[in-house]
């Protein structure tokens, strides 16, 4: 017999339909003959309602009952969910997190899951019985009420799949999976048929945010085998896999992946001596403001230039943090391009495949497309390019790279 | 120190600028050196969202379920609470009904309080904590959530007030206490400073649903002082005691209860014979008709008229079955009179005082109003009148028992 833990999201339970359909397909699982446990996130906008009660009653609400205030939007799905198997001839028990004793530490809105007891889901499935559970929350040693964080209905799921070594652990969303690249941009993008953890954490975190990372980084720790699928459309989806499965012979570039909306700050001339990159980052990332892809490059006369990227919105406040900042650090200049992006291609193939890196920057010169930052990684490279290239430079590398041609197992 | 157990109402606690206000409220008990244990319902409205969700997901909700959905509308409420309070600067913790440790049956939608632990709330008011509990609900032993049916949230009150034995439970709600007769009807109706529990039973179940029935019954069993007030007006509201307070020379009639829309139906000219009054009452009954007062009277010739009342709405019902049973009942007429109402004395000095009876029938007599039933109990005399004399005969029977010159301990 096969146990199966599943996932939906908010927008697959987004209301009383949905939710029935939602049972619908749980139901066919369960007739196969299959064990089922389904954990569930709050339904759509539920969130957001809860948060903005408690913004109305003040601007620093406690984190402890901000996640008594927030866990009661699971807790109506699991209900609800269990009411339309039951409908349908199934039988269903629901459970909060702190009932189904998901331990977690006592970080009030971002606890971490500590440790899982499955005897009481263990003798449910034994029953015959879908154990339905309230994602994104737990309890810690107290049994006060946790939350492990938006999304955290994915990391519930796989800290279930492995506590009860589940045969997969299976993420419905509102999209059929990972593709190659974002299909609104490459109209042949192909949907990928696995991946592995390392390529999924790099699209993820470059902006194919179809998972939530960090369940990710668990799933791939506990070797838990991870399907990301539609809710809506039949599909395989998507196998995410510990083990490299493309044919060695071949590029092996699982995706493109790209974030728009960046600007790019150069601090220029800066002396070359130790501690200088962190004089120009570190003021930059205690204002709170991300950065993303960081350069520094020697030039031969001992001067420096040193090269980052910010979300654009956060550009201008980088920029003035700099301005203040330029005399102290001996700055010739400090200048801002607000109008570029970045486009990763991802990959664990790279590893044993050099010409990748030269491959990529010729399809991009044979578009007369320049490339003004690199970085590399063991499976990554990225370009920060101009923005008004990018949907050019991601269907060029597409094509270059064959990726609508399926041979990383792409679907036909 | 005085610890006080107050429970708010769904109308109190309405919106997040109402929260806001009880917990002003709450502070100023707090400031002035009591300990206080707070209930709270769901904001109002909550519940009937809540259960339109499963209406339409089902017909027939699991109860389980029902309980799981429903207990989140109180966890909602005490997590916000809880906000407005540490905002005004006073330390406050939530708890649901399970985790305060409310053990109850497992009889959900509709379950019994079994036991209450005392010790973690004990614990949480010595570190100077303002306790804040979920109402209407708690778990059974094996830690599922159950609900203590509508209205639940008043037994809550009471049960955690004489589990920690407090000075006193309050329950706010949007009247200032009770009234010796409905304001709306009499003008100069009187709130009472003191009523027995026993005459707020009667009270209760005539109309006066101030309380929870259920809670009244709770609190007379435990010896629990209430106190019903207004969580918008400055005012001392009702304390429900368990003995007497009135001046024994005094008639001590408590207030005037009194129910609209009735129906009164009558089987004329049956036998007198063992099990007749069950042969007409049982299948009105097991239609699932509420039946009220019930008389009969047998005449000298051996022949019998049963009458009884029911809802308005339900009569037409009544009469149908009635109507096909009255061959076999051997009846001579069944009569539908659909306008009726009740009106009820209560008061427990009616016990010593035997010209009680007598005065409201004058009273009636000397408004021209007939009287079509009588029914007596120990506190209480009811009588069946013609609807449209209903405020007439209140107001008469207001005034000859100078309920409203305060006699029986009623505000100035």
């Amino acid at each position: 017999m096969t146990l199966i833990v599943q996932k939906y999201g908010g927008t697959s339970v987004g209301s009383p339909e949905r939710i029935d359909a939602v049972a619908e397909k749980i139901g066919k699982f369960r007739d196969d003959g299959d064990d089922v446990v389904v954990v569930v996130s709050a339904m759509s906008g539920e969130t957001n309602r809860l948060t903005s009660l408690a913004q109305e009653i003040t601007e620093q609400p406690i984190p402890r009952e901000m996640d008594v205030l927030l866990s009661t939007g699971e807790q109506v799905t699991i209900a609800l969910l269990c009411m339309a198997l039951k409908k349908r001839g199934y039988a269903a028990r629901s459970f909060t997190g702190g009932q189904v004793r998901i331990l977690t530490d006592n970080s009030h809105t971002k606890a971490r899951i500590k440790e899982i007891d499955s005897s009481l889901m263990r003798a449910e499935l034994d029953q015959g019985n879908i154990v339905v559970v309230a994602g994104f929350q737990g309890a810690d040693d107290n049994g006060n009420i946790t939350t492990l964080g938006r999304g955290g209905s994915d990391t519930t799921a796989v800290a279930l799949a492995a506590a009860l070594d589940a045969d997969e652990c299976q993420i419905y969303t509102d999209v059929k999976g990972v593709y190659t690249t974002d299909p609104r941009v490459v109209e042949d993008a192909k949907l990928l048929k696995s991946i592995t953890f390392e390529e999924m954490l790099e699209l993820a975190s470059l902006g194919a945010k179809v998972l939530q990372l960090r369940s990710v980084e668990f799933a791939g720790k506990y070797k838990v085998p991870l399907r990301v699928l539609s809710t809506f459309e039949e599909s395989e989806g998507t196998l995410i896999t510990l083990e490299e499965e493309t044919d060695m012979e071949d590029p092996a570039i699982a995706g493109i992946a790209f974030e728009r909306d960046e600007a790019k700050l150069t601090v220029a001339g800066v002396p070359d001596i130790p501690g200088i990159a962190y004089k120009v980052i570190g003021p930059v990332s205690e204002a709170g403001i991300e950065v993303d892809v960081i350069v520094q490059n020697a030039a031969a006369d001992g001067s420096n230039d040193i090269t980052f990227t910010v979300k654009r919105a956060e550009s201008d406040k980088a920029k003035e943090i700099l301005d203040t900042i330029a005399n102290d650090l001996k700055a010739k200049e400090v200048t801002l391009d607000r109008r570029v992006c970045k486009v990763s291609l991802v990959g664990v193939g790279m590893r044993s495949h050099a010409g990748i890196a030269s491959k990529m920057f010729k399809a991009l010169a044979d578009e007369n497309i320049n490339i003004e930052i690199i970085t590399t990684s063991e499976i990554k490279i990225s370009v920060v390019i101009e923005e008004k290239y990018l949907e050019l430079a991601v269907r060029a590398l597409h094509s270059v790279f064959e990726l609508a041609d399926s041979p990383t197992g792409n679907e036909a």
